[in-house]
């Protein structure tokens, strides 16, 4: 794939490189081991970098680590997810910005791209949604690629949520991830995605 | 981090690879040099296997590469993006399915997933639009991992690309990614991204 017209064209990744961020990656309900903060913060480093719209980098994380603090998120789980929630090194609360508009003259210097989203809040959620939610996505596969294995989960009270740790503010929970080490042995079969033509069009 | 008691731990992927995905990867306007439907199959074979709530894979991608297809999408551009879109190589519509939930027995085999989504369309929206965001990042991530450098794009008009590539389906547009080859010399200097501290804390 090479070609002379385009100088420092990149390379795919290694086969095993792939494998770690995609291909043989899992979902895994079991985690343990030990998540440090220094980690917490490279985890952060990494995923910051990921594009979001006029860099407006709507995420804001709360990283559930202390018996207190996961104590406060128990009671807005599904109960399903409540077991490997507690028993997980850390869970990651990932939350967006609804008012991310009043960064953006430090995150998108060049215009005054602040104006583009000012009025009704309602206006700016879908951004805040759609980014917010490409930011979750960075953070799990920078997870994976700092060797982390994660477990996403939807099933929980965004309400509760919202009023146990972002209440008077104007974050809103999105979704939340398990971080820690996995047990390949501890996982279930996989489940099938769909092929390229019921997903995909070439045209 | 090695622990005995955590077999087959992943390590951390390589500086350049870090570098690559996130580090040093950026956004580029102008895009060239050929993308093969050969490429953009293993993009969706990659994408594809990043986690989504239940399986439920709501993304829908439509690349858009021939001069026809690249007509039909033009209308629905701001302004700023035309001319980068037309001469991009590919330009992936990334939609989602708001039915989304009618592939749960084949893509969720384990239980009736598809009853949890049962009922008015707008009670499921907000999963087809995360999940569908969170592919779209995969997307990103995964073209990176390729080699490949995009250009994402929230600046179109949802209701022209979805009377255009949609019509009668209940597919929904979300946001565009440019496919290529970027020359680094073309672009300008990095926006900053939040520290630590403004967007994330630890519990």
């Amino acid at each position: 794939m090479a070609d002379a017209s385009t100088p420092q064209q990149a390379q795919a990744l290694s086969p095993a490189a792939l494998d770690q961020l995609f291909r043989t990656a899992r979902t895994h309900n079991e985690l343990g081991g030990e998540v440090g903060d220094e980690t917490l913060r490279e985890l952060y480093d990494l995923m910051k970098w990921g594009p979001t719209s006029a860099n407006m980098s709507p995420a804001r994380l709360v990283f559930v680590k202390s018996a207190e603090a996961k104590t406060k998120l128990g009671p807005a789980l599904d109960e399903g997810n409540y077991a490997k929630t507690m028993a997980a090194p850390v869970t990651v609360i990932v939350g967006f910005d609804e008012d991310f508009h009043e960064k953006l003259p430090y995150l998108f210097p060049h215009t005054d791209a602040k104006s583009w989203f000012n009025g009704p809040r309602e206006n700016r959620s879908p951004a805040a949604f759609r980014n917010g939610s490409l930011q979750g996505a960075y953070l799990i596969l920078a997870a994976r690629a700092l060797g982390l294995d994660c477990g996403p989960m939807s099933g929980f009270d965004n309400a509760k949520v919202d009023e146990a740790f972002f209440a008077g503010t104007t974050i809103k929970s999105n979704f939340l991830v398990n971080l820690g080490h996995g047990d390949p042995a501890k996982l279930f079969a996989r489940s099938p995605r769909l092929p390229f033509d019921e997903a995909a069009r070439i045209l």
